[in-house]
């Protein structure tokens, strides 16, 4: 099964961020703060919204800052995505 | 009777999760946390919504993912559906 | 006396649902859950609404499904109206 | 003294329920609960408004329901008035 | 000093309500409701506001009624104003 | 150091009132309630804002009236300073 | 790594007040009150928003003051950014 967003919308997955500790530790996701880093799963074709033309401006495997509340947290497969409106991503991490 | 929506609106109907476990044992779908998926049973012929242009993208039978929050519920010859305009879909599940 | 409505306005009648049960006994529906069904009692006649060219979709004696909170309560002659913008009706109930 | 309403504003005078009883008793206004029926005192000119032209749709010694908690109660040489905007009357009663 | 508005602003002073009694006694405004009644005291010179054409309606001297909740005060020289949008002004008292 | 306003910005700084008593004695500003009163010290260029042209029509120099709980207060060198948006300057004060 | 910000979107990164007391101690930023200077570091590059052109008008390396309230706080590489839109941005500092 695969996500196809409507219009401006982006399905994004949420970075897992893993760190290694100086003595080679490996500190799982869970025990951290959670970024608001995500990556690019999947792109609307963009178009009307609201009556405004919109262009896309991120691809698919990019990764992303997306703004804080923003979204909805869907789950499919087992697998947690977070769908967004284009306009509320921040910046691509480049 | 049949539930014909107006413009740009779309009635849905919620998806039953229905799970079974690895011994065989069928979970309910009252069991289990709501998904937001849903199926289209009517769309709405689009036309100008307050003022804009609205084409629709959405079929009926396809499988969508739809914001929380968002829609009204009715009730029709004892089924439940949810009444969303197509903003409110976020992505198509293929 | 007749109400005319201004506008985008539509003047809706709710539906008294009535049931007779298996026994042939008749339930008043005071006793069920109020249904967001209602019939079109009179629409008005459309025209510029906000600066938006809005175009009646909605004939007298249609049954529609109307979203709840919308719409103004109105008593004329004993009997309860409610008034609501075409906007706020969902679907016709054919 | 008389008010002269601004663009699409609307002077209104509520109308006072009165009623007879069976056995011919008056029962003052006071003592019923205060029905959302005005008298159209004065039609503003109407013109552009925020932007958008509005045309006037209503004329005095019109009897008209307008939105509960819309308009601004005046009092002018003891007498109340309702000044609400064209858009917040519903329906003229006829 | 003087108040010179700035484009759709009008500058107002509320009337002290004074009234004699039968007996003669004059009653100071201060023991009195407020009125939202009030002189014209200075009237800005419109053109475009949030982009759309404000054409002033009210001239100084003229004696109008505005929105409870509106405006600013403002005290100058000892004298108190109040500063509305010509939209917070519902009617001219003539 | 000096604040360069953008687009429909402008800088103020309060006016400090100052009172001499018919005995002479000097009362500071801060005995007394703060005055809306304040000067321009810079002003934006103006120019597209929100898709809307916006002519400047205040100077530098100027003693204004402004909108209470409008803008930001700034620390600049040990100075303050509120930047507001020209809509938010009611009157000129001449 | 590096943050390249969407349509109008502008990182900034808040400066670290330091100050040197008469007697030459150097008093850290955190005992102080934090100011609203920040430092353009990367600049979107605007276009079409919310159907609007947007012009950008900040560069990199400008110190600014922003809106309180406004931006949303990222970290990268330990670093601390704020992403604000440059309508957020009040002035520049020369």
């Amino acid at each position: 099964m695969k996500l196809v967003p409507l219009t401006d919308r982006v399905v994004l997955k949420q970075l897992e961020a893993e760190e290694t500790t100086a003595s080679g530790i490996v500190l799982p996701g869970a025990a951290q703060e959670k970024p608001q880093e995500a990556e690019v799963i999947a792109v609307g074709p963009g178009g009307v919204v609201d009556g405004k033309e919109i262009v896309m401006q991120v691809k698919e495997g990019q990764k992303v800052i997306y703004s804080k509340y923003a979204g909805t947290e869907v789950k499919l497969d087992g697998e947690e995505y977070i769908i967004v409106r284009q306009n509320d991503i921040l910046a691509i991490v480049e």
